[in-house]
């Protein structure tokens, strides 16, 4: 049976999956066989973890991995293990890539000059760019003739008006790409097209989605179409994350450089990887671990986040001109009640009225029967929208 | 007669007023019998205006300005004329400073301990508080029995909730007061001060001060105390203004001194002069030219400006819980009716109904008669709040 792979490549882990072509696809059909993930390459202590369609874990192989484990040893590994599934033939493979620069407003079938070309993007997201590339010459090698697409993340917000991309910056800037690409567009789309299903006759006209992941941002959608997020040019604007600081005076990094002699390099490390949930908790920047804890500073770092959550929704409706529904989606989003409903209390004043219940049970509807703004737990799924962009891309669905 | 005298000394201009106490004084009364400004002092082109309690200009002296004027010769100009207007004596000297750090949440009595203290804080903010306390020890040398008296700019926001001033980064900065400090305290305190003549009987625990000048702040007060600001922790982040960008990705701060090898010292050029209105329209960073201009890139500056000011307002709406009241204050805030009516209309969705006509006369209240928020036009006077304090700190109000 052919199948899509989909890869998601980052700088420490590999996750992958594998959708068999029934030939009368929907986005709702598209169902994995396997999904996996490999973590801790390039320097952790390697991981797999393999499960069925069912949600079993399932052996790659034998042996364990080794003490360490780089990135091309995972594709490796990967693509041999594909080889000896039984009927098996792969269709395509589709690529989530962070960056699609101010050219790519839909995926694109994968060319060696397309390749090199996103890969110039890299300045603008060297965190993730280069990872997201990284599978796709190799697999081009051991497989000529099978389709790369790349789906990107900041396709769904290309067609934002111009006054919610630009920074007040001069114009050249602007003019040469240095705006608010945001991010997390995968994912948002996903969730806009699942909506009607989900949401059956509920006005959606104004909808802001909220993807609380590891990274987490929002995003403002007015009929189907993204018209403002809270990532910007990179992935730390906007809320603070496990581990990254959100949305921060630019004249406080002046300030630790020139002030207090900190260098760019440190600056980035600390704000990606010594910030946000950890650095205000000083615990963790996992959000479970902080919910458990009893600590003060854990309290104040949950606190913090609902606080901006609920500034940056009433930005993102200020933006959409009034709200109708509010969508948690990711892992906190999808998993943590208590932190969905300080935001959604937090929202009380915009006509959103939580039903406590079904929140503690993560229930799909979470706001009461007559509340005038929808407050919606759906879970959101990458994988599948790259299957599904990847799909139509070879002409499968 | 006793007077005090205000002094607001910037980095290229010195702002003064000279108000008489009648012994009888509430903020109302104080009414200044000079007010005046050296402006392009420290290497521009120094000019004087000064004018009398009609407004009528006034001269200071026969004797043209020198080519070339720094601040200590200027403020040695006025203590001359000071002494030698008839019927003249000084009660006390009221200074606006610019940050009174984590522990000044009141106007203070200054000391040469407190003063070098506050000098101190300079750090916090190089391009505002040397110049604004410049003017303190020339002038205890010459009066030294004279008082002097500090008012802040963000003492105002001192009692915010932790939320509101932190950001999400490592405690241990936090801890040490790299917080959100916010700025234009004086002008938010006097409108506060002033709201109940101005408003009667409307509602007002809610209210949101739009302080619109050549800086830019936005202010959410709650029964009279600010408990959230855009500007943070130094006087660029928020809105854009004529010349500062205002927020801006902090990653993208990063970017270019990282992948574009831009130094700090051009980025903070950049950011404070370059940027903002001038910046986006590459013709001006004043509101006035913008307005004036038929060309696209001012009414693209001008229409970030206003969407920025929206979201804003979604922002501190948010943390209000909602809005009664919008009031807008300083030069284009009282002035720009076709920027109020821009920000208003992307307010109507919170039921702010705006009175065109109202507007375009710049009349007080802008707002139709049955609009559920209103919308205000007041004047601000920095001056008169920092005489009002002087005044009552010596006893004399």
């Amino acid at each position: 049976m052919r199948n899509i792979l989909t890869l998601n490549s980052g700088s420490s882990s590999l996750k992958f999956a594998l959708y068999p072509l029934t030939g009368a696809e929907s986005l709702d059909t598209l169902t994995p066989r396997y999904r996996g993930m490999f973590s801790g390459l390039n320097g952790g202590t390697p991981r797999l973890k393999l499960q069925n369609s069912e949600g079993r874990p399932v052996a790659m192989e034998k042996d364990e991995l080794p003490t360490r484990l780089e990135l091309p040893d995972a594709m490796g590994r990967l693509l041999s293990w594909l080889d000896e599934l039984p009927d098996l033939s792969l269709a395509a493979v589709g690529h989530r890539v962070v960056h699609g620069g101010r050219d790519y407003h839909q995926p694109v079938a994968l060319t060696p000059e397309i390749t090199a070309e996103l890969g110039e993007l890299e300045s603008l997201a060297p965190l993730h760019q280069p990872f997201c590339l990284a599978p796709v010459t190799p697999l081009a090698e051991r497989h000529p003739d099978l389709p790369q697409v790349a789906c990107f993340d900041t396709a769904f917000h290309a067609n934002q008006p111009e006054v919610a991309r630009q920074f007040a910056l001069p114009r050249e800037l602007t003019q040469r790409g240095l705006i608010r690409y945001g991010f997390h567009g995968l994912s948002y789309d996903y969730i806009n097209r699942v909506l009607p299903q989900q949401l059956g006759d509920a006005r959606r006209e104004r909808v802001i989605v909220a993807h609380l992941g590891n990274g987490a941002s929002l995003c403002a959608i007015r009929n189907g179409t993204s018209v403002a997020s809270t990532m910007g040019f990179t992935a730390i604007e906007g809320m603070p994350m496990g581990t990254r600081c959100g949305s921060l005076d630019p004249g406080l990094v002046l300030h630790l450089i020139q002030q207090e002699g900190m260098s760019a390099e440190a600056l980035t490390e600390m704000l990606y990887k010594r910030s946000g949930l950890l650095g205000v908790s000083g615990i963790s920047g996992d959000m479970r671990e902080l919910l458990e804890s009893a600590a003060p500073e854990a309290r104040e770092a949950v606190e913090l986040y609902a606080y901006r959550a609920i500034c940056e929704i009433g930005s993102l409706t200020a933006a959409l001109g009034g709200l109708d529904q509010l969508v948690f989606t990711a892992g906190i989003g999808e998993h943590a009640a208590p932190v969905r409903e300080a935001i959604c209390r937090g929202c009380e004043w915009l006509g959103l009225e939580l039903d406590v219940d079904a929140n503690d049970r993560d229930a799909e509807r979470i706001s009461a029967a007559d509340s005038r703004v929808g407050a919606w737990v759906i879970p959101t799924d990458e994988e599948r929208m790259i299957a599904w962009y990847t799909a139509q891309m070879v002409g499968l669905a």
